[in-house]
This record gives structure tokens, C-alpha cells and sequence, in this order.
């Protein structure tokens, strides 16, 4: 059970790390006999904001990981029989079922002869040629326009004023991306300028998604950091952001924020009050607000419910609604689907500049277009079977079970992990992940300092070796120092 | 026909351009009133990298074209009545069919229900459960690994080695890619150091596909031009490079040589000969070679034959094998396959350095993967059937209809646009567009100037608005300057 394996793990803090740690020296010691070489492109020469990049949920642990399945495979013995990538949001990968509907259309468009096969129901047929219509040539190989196929942004726009109780959306504002990264990374190059005391500062929460932090690094911005309250679990504080934005005005000049909710990998899920306290702020302080909403399907917990920061801000009216720029993410990875090898996603921006709306037009363009295989997902996800499709009633059902589970898993988590010794986890209110406390003793965290390594990643690489659970060290995504933390994907409890 | 419609579009440089001038005027008007707002993300506070960008093949030339093919549907009375976007290289829009056995693969892997169906040759269903096998949960909605999936990455290493005579290639330097693009994006980014004096300098060729150029804005790198020799069919002249390489010494640091083989725009196929001496160049030089090779399978002309770059390498000894940093690119958007919105492709990198490797892996893993759809198709294209397959017969017959159809366009398109007076316009040997110089009268020039405006631009949006047309402007691509091109894709010419 995960119990087990938890408690098991536990006591892996309390032994020896230093076998451990001179294996990792090794490992350093291969990298570099090869930089002696008279290269062009070496870690001197290279482009040096590449180096700080940093990314954990994919780095040296999940490369273990996959070392250990191919050993596992030779026959090499280990405690367990699986390694279990509880490392990213990878539902499928995790046992998760695609949704069949989804997978119909998909099949159609990629091998339109199957529309003559009547196995497959007349919702996703009609679907597959509305989509195939408006592709060059009927075909989903054809390159769509940058933004995205019009017919599927489009219905992103419905979807969207549905969602938000009728506040307008327009086609004109909706980008398709690769994934939310795409889009996520696409404004953070059009908004970063400025050099020394004038670089663009962007505020994001600690702890944060490691795309943000990369994404700074590789564009020179810098990083403002605002801490979320651990203690009020994991809720945004507007004093802290505050602290925050005035430390930062005293080095660069920080005219981004960006927020993630339901939050990663802290899974809360912000209040509405909370959500008008941003959009405030904001407007006072001139920040452009970037809302991270790929988990806005993924909300559990009782009393909780997904405000999407674009209703709120209409909301509260013209005084806000005319003036706050905001750009909102959504992604087909997560949310009951799961589709994340599709790499498909949406971002809507509102007041956003005419001018630079044609710069931003331009940018996407140069990487031609996003896959349309995804977009094709997208499309299913925002324009579902309706009542009296077909489809209707199994689209819904496999629905409920996806998110059941995963409520039901979210409970569990929290549950199990609280009753480990040594760990201390909050309510998982939203999203996908736990991100427990866990206490590491003081010899273990000196032993790691002594080698420059952070402590939860030895607990995290001990963890995966003695059980084969795949998680990713708290230090990945930020964290008050002298705290520790994993970030763990909720795993496959249920033996479904 | 053809001829009709060039000859016609021809006339147009003749007559009086002052209505389009003062249209284009208004269009002006309108972006800057916007610029007025008191708004945090601004033409004036956005980053200035990405406003030096551009791209022309998706510029406001195919905005308007978008436009056009709206108003037709709208019933407005244009003397076409239809839009040819021949922009771009999407082979599907201009009506060239998929390969059946590709999209099967395809949608067996989308809906593996289908694997059930014995309208599915064996051969289609093998591959796809082979692929899926490599997934996680055995779905491609899971991520794959950042590099791209590894038996893939493996069966490209040996499409390559067959390719290339047997020469060595490890699935370790294999790199997955979201179309061709991506990859050069990647290593440009990897490769772009300094500042001042000391800022990388790439050599790129002139015409060059603006992807370059855009990257290369956006990285605040230094674009250092080497022309191609028009009056010898665009050939690489290495005295040319030469002088582009020294007079750039004077300013920057260029370290990277960037090759496209066939040309794109221009359609040459680079001999033997000139691969070597390049290879040489490189070598005493101490350049990067990045060659962009999507064209590779798209070669027409009697006595040319394509030649990689790697393979070069390695027949010239280890003189230059064990010191040329080589980085090829590969796309699944081109060739027979013409699979543009599907976006896969690879990169296969020689000689580069281990730690710089492992920071590559890293910067990929932050945008997770490729698209787990493209991933599918690019091990098609590398592994297709075999003789003896169930499909093979007509995989191959498929494929050879796409190729002799490209072979008889660039024969057709060229002798048709040498028949046009005004136009003149080298074999097109390779890849997929004519790439003519045209004659714009003194007048015309000079009007378009006054008005800051390139006289390849009007002429082509002239083209489009007479006669549906839509091609891109030399200044698109970079021309020698008081010279005039356009870039056309061969158009839909037999009827097929």
C-alpha cells in the first residue's frame, strides 16, 4: 500500500546517505572529462542563461528512473517490480483511460476513410468533418493559421462564456498552443525588456511550477519571488505580495504577476475574495496579470470552486475590466482528459494592446502552427457531446469516474501521508499533486550541504531507489529555507 | 493555366500603384490609434527583440488572403474564385493526398479499438502496437521522454546509417522535434553567447528561409549574410562566405555557419564538391555547421543528388569526422509526406561536446516533448514497410506519385515562368517553390519607396488581389539589393 511505501521510505532518512552521495560524485566526474576537448560549443562558450536553466519535475531523478525500468527489464533485482513515475502530471502513463469520444474523433481525422465505417457514432462523425472542413485540403496535415483553426477558436470562445456566466469572449482573442508552456512562454518573451535596474521583474509564487523559473532564466528577466502561506495551506497573501513587489522595485522593474490555481504543486484552490484582492492589487500597482488555469477542471475539496480570474475581474466592473491585462492558460494535458502527448492548449488575453496583438500574431507565426492533432482535442474538450448526442452518456460517465478517482485519490493522499511520521501535508483542494513537509534529519541535511546537494533531493533519490516511487525534491520548485518538501503525483491507489 | 495568370499578373507592374499605396496607408492609421492607452504591455514597452522579428511567409500578405477567401464565401465578386495560397509549403492545402498507411498507423495509435478491425492491413497494426508499447499506460496521450520516444530515436538512427552508406548513428544523438523549426531554435539558443563585439555572429545564406533571421532577432544574435550566386543557379560560392566571415570578424564573433541543402527558397541541390569545400571551411574556420536538410527527399533535377552533410563528413576522415561540430535537421513536413500539421521532425547532433549535451536535454525537457502524434508519423517516414509487406506496394506507389507529381511541377514551373516576360527564373533543382527574379519598373520602385514599402511587396499583393495568388516577397527571404523575387510553392498545375 502507499502507506507502506511511505513508512518504508521514511526510514530511509534516519541511515547512512554517503554511499549515495559518492555515487553522485562519479557521476559528476564522467561529465566533465569531457570538456578537455578543443570544441566551439562547450559550458564555457555556451549561451550562458541556458545553463541556469533549471527543471526539475523532468531532471537527474526521472533519468534514474528510467535507467532503473531498463535494469528491471535486464533481469536486475531490485525491492520492487515497477518504478512508478509519480513525477509529472501524466495521467495516461499513470493508468488513467483516454476518453473514447476524444479518441473517435481523433482516429476520424487522421484516417477520414473511417467515416464510412458505422462502428463509429454520427456525434464524433459530424465532429471529425466540421474539423476536416475547415482544414487546407480537408486534411489535418495541413499547416492551420498560427493562432489556431478559426472554427476551434471559436468554440474556445463559447466554452469560455459559458464558463464565465456570459461575460464575452472573442475568437480574435484566443491563441492555440503546443500546451500551455507555449503560450506561457510566448507572453513572457513579448513582456520582458529593459536592462540592469530596469529589467522586467515577474512575480510567481513559491512554490511555483519549474516552467516559470526556466523560462526566466533563458530570457534574462528576473525572478520575484512571493511566498504562499504554508500554514493557511498554501493560500496567496496579499502582504506578502506586497513585501514582495516593494523589495523588488529596489533592483528591476516588476510589471508581471503571474498566479497559478488550482495551484502546482501545492493544490490549493484561491477564494474569490482572494481572486478580487489580486485583480486590485494589480490595478494598483500596474502588473500584468498571467493566471495559470490548466487545472480549473481539477477542484475536490467541499466548499471549494474554480473562479476563473477572467469572470472575477468582469465582475467587479468596468473601474477593473477596462483597464487590467490579463492572459489566461488552459492545456488538454490535465483536467479529466489528460491528453498531454497531444501537447495542446489555449490562451485567451483581454485588453490586450491592438499593436501588440499583431506583434504577438507574428511571433506565433514563426513557429508556423500548433499541432493540429492537438487542436483536434481541444476542440472535443470545449464542444462536448450535448444531451441527446450519441455519445452524451458515455462522454459523461467516463468523465465522472476520471475526476471521482481522482477526488477520491486527493482525499486519500492527504490522509495517508498525514499519518507518516515525519510528514505533514495539506488538504489537497485542487490539481493533481500532494506536496507534503517532510522533516529531514540534521545529519542527512549537512551531508548533502557538504556536497552541495539539496537534502530532499538525496531523500527523493533514496526514495526512488528503495522504492521505486518517482517524486520530485521540494527544492525543484521552491520552498522557505530549512523546509523540505516533495511534490508527488497522486498515485494509482484504487487498483483501478 | 498558369501561364495566363502570371502573364496577366505581369501586366499589373505597369500600371498606377497610388490607390494600394494609400490603402496601405490607412491600414497604419488604424494599428497606431490603439497606441494611446495607458497600458502596462505596449509597442513601446514590449520587449524590442521580438519586434525586430519577422516572418514574411505568414506576413500581412496571407492576412489578406484569409480576408479574400472570406469575402468570396460572402459572395463578393472577385476575377477568381478561388484563393491559391502558394506561400507556403503545404503540400495537403494545394491537394496532395496523405500516404494512407502513414494516417492508419496513425489512427490505429489514436483509438487502438480499431486494432480489432480487419479493414486494418497487419503490417499498420504491428507498427502501432509497437509504438504504443513504448508509451506510458500504452497511451500517446502520455508524455514520452523529452528526447522523443527511444525505440523512435532508434529507428531514425538506423534510417540514417541506410541513408547514409552505413556510417555510424546512435540514437543518443537523435532529438525528437515540434517540426524542423523547433530544433534550430534550440540550438541556435544553445549556441548564442557575448555581448558587443563578443556577440555570436551565425552566417546565414541570402535568400534564407526567415525562420533564421526571425530566430536569430529574437536571440539578439548577429545575422551575418552570405549571398548565393543567382547568375550560377544559386549556387554556394565559398570565396562569398569568405568575405561575409571576415568582414563580420570585424564586429562579432560568428561561430555558426548555417547551410539550407536543397534551398529554400531557392531550390538548389548542393554538389558533392561543394559539401567538402564547406566542410573544409568549417574546419579551418571553426565554425558550427547547422544544415537544414528538410528538403532532402525533394530532389528533381537530372544529375543532382543529394548528399548530407554528415555523411560528407565522415568519407573525408577523421580529420574532419572527429572535429566538425555538425548539428542536421529533419522534418516530417516536407518530402513525400507533406505532414506540416502533424509537426514532427528531428535533429541528429555529431561531435558535440557531453556536458553541452546534457544541458540540451535539459532545455528540452522544460517544454516536456514533442507531440506524441508527430513522433508517430516521423517513425513511419524512417521506418516505412518493407518489401514483403503487407502495404509496401502501395506505400511505395503512393509515394512515388507525390515525388513524380514535385519533379514534373518544378520542370513545368520553370519553363512556363521563363516563357513570361519580365521573369526569369533559375532550374529548380530541389525542395518545393521557384524562387524568380522579376523586373518592377523604375516608377513603381520608386513610388513603393516613398512610401517605406518594398516593391516586391506590392507586386505580390497586386498578384493576390487580381488573381488570387498569393506568393511571398523576395525581401521576405533577402535579395541582393535593386533585385526582385518572389517565392512561389509549384501550384496545383495538372489537375490533379
Amino acid at each position: 500500500s502507499l502507506l507502506d511505501l511511505i513508512l518504508r521510505s521514511w526510514k530511509l532518512s534516519l541511515i547512512d546517505w554517503s554511499p549515495l552521495v559518492n555515487q553522485d560524485r562519479n557521476v559528476a566526474g564522467k561529465m566533465s572529462q569531457n570538456g578537455t576537448t578543443d570544441r566551439i560549443l562547450t559550458l564555457d562558450s555556451m549561451n550562458p542563461s541556458i545553463k541556469k536553466v533549471e527543471y526539475a519535475v523532468r531532471g537527474p531523478i526521472v533519468t534514474r528512473a528510467v535507467e532503473m525500468e531498463k535494469e528491471l527489464k535486464q533481469g536486475v533485482k531490485k525491492p520492487f517490480t515497477e518504478v512508478i513515475k509519480a513525477n509529472i502530471g501524466d495521467a495516461h502513463a499513470m493508468g488513467q483511460k483516454p476518453i473514447t469520444f476524444l479518441r473517435q474523433v481523433s482516429a476520424l481525422c487522421a484516417y477520414p476513410e473511417l467515416l464510412n465505417d458505422n462502428k463509429f457514432p454520427e456525434d464524433a462523425k459530424q465532429k471529425a468533418v466540421r474539423v476536416l472542413q475547415a482544414c487546407g485540403g480537408q486534411s489535418i496535415g495541413s499547416y492551420s493559421a498560427s493562432q489556431g483553426i478559426e472554427i476551434i477558436r471559436q468554440d474556445v470562445a463559447k466554452y469560455i462564456e459559458k464558463r464565465d456566466g456570459g461575460i464575452p469572449s472573442s475568437a480574435d482573442d484566443i491563441y492555440l498552443s503546443t500546451g500551455a508552456s507555449d503560450s506561457i512562454v510566448t507572453m513572457l518573451k513579448l513582456l520582458v525588456a529593459g536592462e540592469g535596474a530596469c529589467r522586467t521583474g515577474v512575480l510567481i509564487p513559491i512554490p511555483q511550477y519549474p516552467l516559470y523559473s526556466a523560462a526566466l532564466a533563458e530570457l534574462r528577466a528576473v525572478q520575484v519571488n512571493y511566498f504562499l502561506d504554508e500554514e493557511n495551506c498554501w493560500a496567496l497573501d496579499i502582504k506578502e505580495l506586497r513585501r514582495s513587489l516593494e523589495e523588488a522595485r529596489k533592483h528591476c522593474n516588476p510589471k508581471v504577476l503571474c498566479i497559478i490555481n488550482p495551484g502546482n504543486p501545492t493544490g490549493q484552490v484561491q477564494s474569490r475574495k482572494c481572486i478580487e484582492d489580486v485583480i486590485r492589487f494589480a490595478a494598483e500597482e500596474k502588473l500584468f496579470l498571467m493566471a495559470d488555469e490548466v487545472y480549473q477542471d481539477n477542484v475536490y475539496a467541499k466548499g471549494c470552486a474554480f473562479h476563473s480570474f477572467k469572470k472575477v475581474l468582469f465582475e467587479m466592473g468596468p473601474k477593473y475590466s477596462d483597464v487590467v491585462e490579463l492572459a489566461s492558460f488552459h492545456s488538454t494535458s490535465k483536467g479529466f482528459m489528460g491528453e498531454c502527448g497531444f501537447r495542446g492548449g489555449y490562451m485567451e488575453v483581454v485588453n490586450m494592446d491592438l499593436a501588440v496583438k499583431a506583434q504577438l500574431t507574428k511571433l506565433v507565426s514563426v513557429r508556423l502552427c500548433p499541432p493540429v492533432t492537438g487542436q483536434v482535442v481541444l476542440d472535443v474538450v470545449v464542444n462536448p457531446p450535448q444531451p441527446g448526442d450519441p455519445s452524451y452518456k458515455q462522454f459523461v460517465a467516463e468523465k465522472q469516474v476520471v475526476l471521482g478517482d481522482l477526488a477520491e485519490k486527493a482525499r486519500l493522499t492527504e490522509e495517508i501521508l498525514n499519518q507518516a511520521p515525519g510528514i505533514r501535508c495539506n488538504p489537497v483542494q485542487g490539481a493533481m499533486y500532494s506536496f507534503p513537509r517532510i522533516h529531514i534529519p540534521e545529519r542527512a541535511v549537512r551531508l548533502a550541504k557538504e556536497e552541495g546537494q539539496a537534502p530532499d533531493m538525496f531523500f527523493c533519490m533514496k526514495l526512488l531507489e528503495e522504492t521505486g516511487i518517482c517524486v520530485v525534491p521540494g527544492s525543484g520548485f521552491g520552498q522557505r529555507e530549512g523546509t523540505h518538501h516533495f511534490r508527488m503525483l497522486q498515485p494509482r491507489l484504487l487498483n483501478k
